[in-house]
């Protein structure tokens, strides 16, 4: 099997680390607890492993192609998507009225891992579909809620988020798509949008765009952005379809990776369909606010793409794993074999798997924990506890994306290390995860801009405030770790204590530095980023030591105990001992960034 | 256009770093100081701005191809081919005797860079003829290099390394190709290669194989493999081509990167020539020395690998530079312009640059110090300074090896995150240079096998007695900067300090350790690697600040001593800043790496 799911590890998280059997206490959650969330994880799973997991090379292989206007996706991914519609794997977090399953995001990331890493490249379009579905349950109207969301959790129609375009990538300030009202409530949308993953396909009868357009007396820059319904084909009062509307698919990328996603060039207002010159839109909420309520999708992708990270580091350690268990070559280097072994046997093999696995372990637990948080601030009776979950959430959500996906890149990379030359060769399938990893730290926002988010919004705001309780909390786990006396438990203590130590001197950097300093403090945004990145890993995975130990204890589990504190004491070791010189770069290295001219380059 | 030859910054190296004064004062080289190398240096960059850069992308898009056992290299490769021979571009390192030119490698390493940046692929073939020269040049009888060292040469003919076979990659115990004497000095070569790099192609007349086999009475393992010439045709008495030998492509490998570089399978002995079965080879040296001789083109190869990862790093910072200068997004964060700037204004742009810039001119220092290091080791008249002069020389090599390359991942990666969602796009060309780099963590010896060398070879084995002597250089340069004043010298002084101690530390540890706990030396084999390249890169910023300083001092060049400058103290704060994290996971973290046994994962 070319994949198999970690539900041991995700149950150990939920159970030990997101405190799933509280979210299952929560209004609304009471279903939800553990034993729902090992039945759900198992059949998502076996679903995944099954149907998508062997798809992904091949639509690699054969991507999805364009001729005139239409595309059809890669082998396999129609009928597929057909079987993920009928599964209801949809609607796992989407409101029972419209007939989702109402699980909570603890579930929700941990089934979205396992989908992304059986193929990442089909995950894209239900991601894209829960951000347009969260987009209409925040903003839209209860006709256009009943309209969209019943038939886009079922899969019989996808969603898109339609926001750059040729000149507005990062800087939505620029877009220009124009909408123009026609007095009967509706719009005409006209522009080019770019980059619109799934913004043409096979697999769905009707594609609803969600468009970012200017109205012709909107303001310069983002408060002058309004959010459109554009359906690729116009909804009748019965809810069927009826003419197509003027939103033209011009061509699709040639990518580096994800290449069985199509990523469409679309062209509104050419006169293509059968409504006339405009594409028919439908606003969103109130003009002018459409960033605001774009935001809400975006924040919900953000997140999902750091769990693609995740599932994509997930998926190159078990082929690297495998490869490593079957690879023969060279003696070891202890003199433990006096013939060639498994390269597993080699210390820099273990010593890339492990960075892959703690990585991975690392940033799962990372995002899980979020994920509950996310949980407690939507339904937790409670409001001064929503709002502490709420700001822990906000806090994470630019570390789960930022981090996790920068890590993939490395995790990928040593994927292909692992497999030597072997991993050179396209058919060996290493080198395809790290050529998809690579769009995982530019959408949804890059690196750069998640890092100015974790800056601005999240730290600085708050003059520190969220930073420095998460810290205290962090704080409390080493005291746990001090009343241990394992060797692996004092390792992580020096590192954690370490981390955590160097995390709040750049808070403090930040916080004093950023209103007079924007410069120096800009040019550490993306180290700061991985610094707490890694800190709030490397804290998961010191709690799940301390779990392990106490399990163990008790004569649970042995094996997978012993493995989770070695992994944890590995993450320590070698990944959060990266953290102090991240330090050191930030606040004493902003200058530097900036001293060289413009024109010396 | 579309990439310009550092030449500036490779003269600033010779002259300030590698003393090519010096060099050219040593028996043989009286013609080749700076005057000398400053011409070859500008027709060199003329020649592949002009010639071969253009070509990169299009080989890419159209990679050579494989019919019946031919191969059709890229789009204009052949014709660039005949212009790079007659150039006379193969001989530039290479004896008088033979039709070379004999300059010093201090030069030729820089030519190899120009050559690899304007086409990683392209260069690979005289890279490898390079290499066949070479060993020929070591143990070949006076009648094989009159028969095959001038025609290499003039590239008439091109040379191959046949090293690999399905089951025997890094470990080169496991070759399976036989070698049967014939009685009459010759002998039948019969087994399959694979990854043989222009091991079939389309631009020279005959092809020089240099082939491991095994003879019939060979000991087992590495001490049993002869090294043999098998040219595609054989050559007649007069020089002329005869028979096709039986050696056979049976297919071309798809590729992650450098897809114009055709990677062949070769079959030898399949009765597919006019020689009857088995393909005939003359021995090189002695039977059974093969690995040895190997090892010279090994040890030129590598070094000339590290060099591509400078390479290919220095085109990808090119490309970025120019796109962050055009592409225009969002407003400064310091408030200084209220409109959206060009992105290289943006400080995390600028932040990636500068490690782009940094990383590649500290690996050009460092790979021009060795290659005159090398120089010395073969010209200088004095036998001591010789000999300290190889010691210095053979330390480095895996350095320049594993460290560019590897940082050449870092870089080519953030090449592609400059360009934001556009890098992502292959016909932007960044995300070539991503796929390209890859390969060269992995040929001519993984890092793995390279931080093996360091380990062993290079520290171990003389009880670290090379390493201290460096770091005692390095403390040398300590003393020069502490008695400067600038803040650059300053923060310079304070990580290569740090940086030197730490190094020392893993140097104490991996030779106190390596005999009793090899695994946990092992184990930090990669990371001292990296921890020993990114010091001596370091330190030869180190020397290149002083250096700068004193000519600004001596009002020569000002903007240029000023980025020098400027470029150093970003390479102190941000690269020297990972070395201690380094050191604390070799140091202290030994163990975690193989504490995880086998079936746990």
């Amino acid at each position: 099997m070319s994949y198999q799911a970690p539900v041991k590890d995700m149950l150990f998280c939920m159970k030990e680390l997101a405190a799933l059997e509280q979210v299952a206490q929560m209004p609304g959650f009471e279903e939800a607890g553990l034993e729902t969330a090992q039945a759900v994880l198992e059949e998502c799973a076996r679903f995944n492993e099954g149907v998508l997991a062997p798809l992904n090379w091949e639509g690699d292989k054969n991507p999805g192609s364009w001729e005139r206007g239409e595309v059809k996706t890669a082998p396999g991914f129609k009928e597929a998507f057909r079987q993920f519609a009928e599964g209801g794997w949809q609607g796992l977090q989407h409101p029972a009225e419209f007939g989702g399953q109402g699980l909570p995001k603890t579930i929700g990331a941990a089934c979205g891992e396992i989908l992304n890493s059986a193929n990442l490249s089909f995950a894209l379009c239900p991601l894209l579909t829960d951000g347009a579905i969260e987009a209409l349950l925040t903003a839209g109207t209860p006709e256009q809620q009943q309209t969209y969301i019943p038939r886009m959790i079922t899969g019989e129609w996808t969603g898109t988020m339609n926001l750059t375009e040729p000149q507005a990538g990062s800087d939505l300030a620029l877009v220009r798509t124009k909408a123009v009202p026609q007095g009967d409530g509706t719009y005409r949308i006209s522009g080019q949008k770019i980059f619109i993953t799934y913004g043409e396909h096979d697999m769905a009868k009707n594609i609803v765009h969600l468009v970012l357009a200017r109205t012709p007396d909107a303001p310069e820059g983002v408060k002058g952005i309004s959010l459109f319904i554009v359906p690729k084909f116009l909804v009748n009062p019965d809810g069927s379809l009826g003419k197509r509307n003027d939103v033209y698919c011009a061509s699709i990328e040639h990518k580096l990776g994800i290449k069985a996603s199509p990523t469409a060039v679309l062209v509104y207002g050419d006169d293509k369909g059968e409504v006339g010159p405009g594409a028919i839109g439908y606003l969103v909420g109130q003009e002018n606010r459409g960033l605001e309520y774009m935001f809400i999708m975006m924040n919900a992708a953000r997140f999902a793409v750091g769990v693609q990270g995740i599932a994509v580091s997930e998926r190159a350690y078990q082929k690297a794993v495998q490869y490593a268990k079957e690879r023969i070559q060279s003696r070891p280097v202890d003199g433990s074999a006096n013939k060639a072994v498994p390269i597993i046997h080699h210390p820099d093999v273990r010593r890339m798997l492990m960075t892959m696995r703690a990585t991975t372990e690392g940033c799962r637990a990372m995002a899980l924990v979020a994920a509950a948080a996310y949980d407690a601030a939507h339904h937790h009776p409670d409001e001064q506890v929503r709002k502490q979950n709420q700001a822990f959430y906000e806090f994470m959500v630019p570390l789960v994306k930022g981090y996790s996906t920068e890590m993939s890149l490395e995790v990928t990379s040593l994927g292909v290390q692992v497999h030597g030359g072997m991993g050179f060769i396209e058919e060996t399938g290493a080198a395809q995860y790290y050529r998809d990893a690579k769009i995982l730290t530019i959408y949804e926002g890059t690196t750069a801009i998640q890092a100015n988010d974790l800056v601005g919004r999240k730290t600085a705001r708050d003059g520190g405030q969220t930073a420095r309780a998460i810290a205290a909390q962090i704080e409390a786990t080493e005291a746990e770790l001090a009343r241990r006396d394992s060797p692996a438990a004092r390792a992580m203590l020096t590192r954690l204590k370490a981390a955590r130590e160097a995390f709040l001197q750049v808070v403090g950097f930040v916080c004093e530095q950023v209103k007079g300093h924007p410069n120096a403090v800009f040019a550490g945004s993306v180290p700061y980023l991985m610094l707490a990145g890694n800190l709030m890993a490397g804290w998961q995975m010191a709690r799940g030591l301390i779990a392990a130990e106490e399990r163990l204890a008790q004569g649970q589990d042995e094996a997978f105990m012993r493995a989770k504190i070695a992994t944890a004491r590995f993450y320590a070791e070698h990944l959060l001992a990266r953290v102090p010189g991240l330090r050191d770069a930030i606040v004493e290295g902003g200058e530097s960034v900036t001293a060289l001219p413009v024109e010396a380059f």
